[in-house]
């Protein structure tokens, strides 16, 4: 019913996170209708990032410079560096404001499944960035998942006997959260955690 | 926090439909963890489709080809015309194998509020078509709205006079369709149009 170019733009764009078959087409139809706007625009905004945007030399993130604009920004606390599994987690924190150290970011967790383990997420290069830059504290920012903790317990051991201070992320009720709604290891956590009134 | 051919990609995402900010992030980030399958091809799909889909010369589909394959093709049969708002809607059509006749798109609705018009969808050139080939029957394809009933009655009086039959899609209860979440006027449609059981 389409032609093969077609065919092929709406199979590719149904692989994108969140478009199904039913979205692609549709996204390639309202592309076909915004061809000077969006559809060429798109294109070489695809083909320009996948040749400028390269991993950091330093902290791993994706950036168009390298050093990344986190790495060369003065600003930044370097005695303190988050631990993210992907850039799309710093990418959380830059925008929560909270974080003003430097980052590192793994590139993925510890997954028997996927075949990653500690060599393929960097845990050794990372222990040698620590050791090398003056850093006094690593917060371990990883998912509140089994992969997740593997990794943070993985990253802790190799970071031991050093000078510096390893924390992860407190667990406890997310803004907005509703108790009846939580699950049982979550009460658990912020119940455990439960801090004085101040 | 990324640089600006990053943000470019991102901004350019999420005007996809379907996709926001959140979601064109993500897409982002998949990609370039995918340069060779998946980046680079998507940006070359789209600079091919934009440039070899064209409206077809007769019943104005998206396609390769001019005129377009169902157009060309020697089995549809051309006494039968489906008149569609868009290319998305002839696309439902032929994955529900309900239609061996040929199409019209109209490329929009009558639109007061986005200044669409007769002209601009096309209604006297439609009624030249239909009048210049063989047809015989005209189903009105067009969405059970306001906007679709009206852009129907408007195709319909342009229609009126010829020797062509010129029918709606029945209305009634979906597939699936719980009576006890259908509004009143499916319900009110599908009860005047009640069929004797066979």
């Amino acid at each position: 019913m389409v032609g093969p170019e077609l065919e092929r733009l709406i199979a590719l764009l149904g692989r994108l996170p969140g478009l199904g078959p039913r979205s692609a087409r549709r996204a390639a139809l309202h592309l076909l209708k915004r061809r000077e706007a969006l559809m060429l625009p798109l294109a070489d905004a695809l083909a320009q990032a996948a040749t400028a945007v390269r991993p950091c030399g330093v902290c791993n993130a994706w950036d168009e410079r390298d050093p990344c604009a986190i790495c060369a920004d003065p600003a930044r606390d370097r005695t303190a560096m988050c631990v993210v599994a992907e850039v799309g987690d710093l990418w959380a924190l830059e925008r929560s404001g909270g974080w003003r150290g430097v980052y590192h970011v793994l590139g993925g967790l510890l997954s028997a499944i996927d075949g990653r383990d500690a060599d393929a997420i960097g845990v050794d290069r990372l222990a040698a960035r620590v050791r090398a830059e003056p850093v006094r504290e690593v917060v371990l920012a990883l998912s509140a998942t089994v992969e997740g903790q593997t990794t943070a317990d993985v990253v802790a051991d190799a970071l031991a006997g050093g000078d510096v201070a390893v924390s992860r992320l407190a667990q406890g009720v997310p803004f907005g959260g509703e108790l009846d709604h939580l699950d049982d290891g979550t009460l658990i956590a912020a119940m455990r955690a439960r801090r004085a009134n101040s």
